[in-house]
C-alpha cells in the first residue's frame, strides 16, 4: 500500500501532528506499507525549508526513505528557491497535479 | 485524470487558497487532466453564492469548465435558494453523497 | 460504496460538522452506500472519548451501523484507555494506517 499526507495548514501545531501521523504510518507493523510521500503547498511549506519551523521532522522523516515534495506554485508565490529548502525534498510543477497523479497510481489519501 | 476539490473551510483566506490550488491544477501541464469538479458543503458554500465572498473565483472557475456543486443539505440548513447560487453552480443531495460518487469514478480527492 | 470519515480537528463545532456530513450521508438516497466508517485521531478523539464533546452524536452513529475507529497511537498520548471511549468504538494500531488499508479496499476518504 502507499500513502501520501497533504500538508497544507498554516498553524504550526497541525503541521507537527500531520508528520507525527506519518512517521506513526512507518511504525505500524499491522500494514505494508511500500512508499510514503508527503506533499506540501501553500503555508504547508514552512517545514520543507532549511531551518523553518519544523524542518527537523521533515528531515528525520527524509532519512527514513518518505518522499517529500514542495509545490512549485507555492515556491513562486513565496519567492522561494529550490535552494531554500531542506536537502533532499523535491520539487513539483503543482502540489494539486502531484496529488492527483499520485492517487491515480492507487496512493490513499491523508489530510490531517 | 479527475479531481475533486472539497470546499468546506469557514476561513475566507483557506477558501481562496482552495480555489486557487484548483485553478493551478488546469495549469499544470504535467498531468492530464479530464476533469475537476468542486464540491461545496458548510461554510464552504460561502463563494458559491451570488455575491458571496470569493464568488468572483468561482464564477472564474465555472468558465473554465470545472464544475461546482453545492450541498442540498447546506443549502436547506442555511436557507438557501438555488436561486441564491451563482449561475452555473449546480446541486447535488448531499456532499458527503457526491464527493463518495466521483471517488468511487476514479476523482482524486483534495481537501484543501 | 464505502466512505471513511476522517476526523481529526480540534474545533468542537468542526467536529460537529464532520459527524453531521456522516449522519446526512446515511440519509442519501441517491448513492447506495455499503458502508460507512469513522476514523479518529489527535483531537478528533475527543467525540469518542465517555461523556466527551460530541460523544452523544458519536453514540447515535453507532447505532446506524457506522463503524468509528479510534487510532492507538492517539490514545497512548492521551494516556487514554478502552475503557474510556464510547461503547462499541474499535481501537485500531494507527489512524493513518486504518485510512490507508480501507482506501485501498476502495472506500472513498472525506476530511470535514
Amino acid at each position: 500500500m502507499q500513502t501520501v499526507f497533504h500538508l497544507i495548514a498554516d498553524d504550526p501545531a497541525q503541521r507537527e501532528t500531520a508528520l507525527t501521523i506519518a512517521e506513526n504510518l512507518t511504525k505500524d507493523d499491522s500494514v505494508e506499507i511500500d512508499d510514503i510521500a508527503i506533499v506540501a503547498q501553500a503555508d504547508g511549506i514552512e517545514p520543507l525549508t532549511a531551518g523553518g519551523n519544523g524542518s527537523d521532522m521533515v528531515e528525520s522523516l527524509l532519512e527514513t526513505g518518505i518522499s517529500v515534495k514542495a509545490c512549485g506554485n507555492t515556491l513562486d508565490l513565496k519567492d522561494l528557491a529550490e535552494s531554500d529548502l531542506v536537502e533532499g525534498v523535491e520539487t513539483v510543477p503543482s502540489g494539486g497535479g502531484e496529488l492527483t497523479r499520485l492517487q491515480s497510481e492507487g496512493y490513499a489519501y491523508i489530510r490531517p
